[in-house]
């Protein structure tokens, strides 16, 4: 499997879970996964509890270091400006992520953190990957919350 | 003891353990303590384990709860991108900083996350409480760094 497919997988799994279909897995340059995760922000009661949190502080720890400059961090959904700042001070080399996020994403919309004057670390970023997938994913659960 | 007090005094107690000098604490309106820390980056090998991150985590698993809205985050630096939209999640009513951060904050300074688009709770700030005494701790502890 893909990186790409790998966090669809887990924001399947998220869904499953009852938590918005977010997924996240970050690879080393070989493609190994280092730490994979979804949303489990309702299960945890923790608004940080993002997949790519999850995912950078699993990588962090198979690696025993806070760093990870060598690695990808690929999402199914543009990461928020809390989530992309931690992708900075984690050092990844490159963000890839699915669907656009213009309400709440930090990297294309809003605060664009690794844009500020403030962003000491600013990874390569590829988005829109199999975006249809991933913004289909959060379009169904959301429609069926209604 | 006051909230920033209380702040400063995980501040003292990050330096003691070799953590950059930066303590948080939440407070509900009676001034009850739900959450205190301070930085723990270095111990937990994690650039997320900011002092504002674990306290906003404490509080709310204090309360059983992901929300803060009566809450404050009173913390001795100026909260970075990811914290202060941490502090954005976690829907607290009030953030009141020490310390201004022109390099790395994320309130007045860089990707100004409260004044972002994409920002959908914004908090009211206070910067600048006891300002000389929580740069002094970090002015302290680079110096003897160096």
């Amino acid at each position: 499997m893909t990186p790409i497919e790998i966090a669809l997988e887990e924001a399947r799994a998220a869904a499953a879970r009852g938590e918005v279909p977010v997924g996240a897995v970050v690879t080393d340059p070989a493609g190994a996964v280092l730490g994979r995760a979804g949303n489990r922000v309702e299960e945890l009661h923790d608004p940080t509890a993002h997949a790519e949190i999850l995912a950078l502080r699993a990588a962090a720890a198979a690696r025993r270091s806070p760093r990870l400059p060598d690695c990808t961090l690929t999402v199914t959904l543009e990461p928020c400006p809390m989530c992309a700042q931690a992708a900075s001070f984690f050092r990844v080399r490159r963000v890839v992520f699915g669907a656009y996020d213009p309400k709440g994403g930090g990297v294309e919309h809003g605060a664009r953190i690794f844009q500020a004057a403030s962003c000491h670390h600013a990874p390569e970023v590829v988005g829109g990957v199999r975006e249809a997938e991933c913004a289909g994913l959060l379009r169904d659960f959301f429609a069926r919350l209604r």
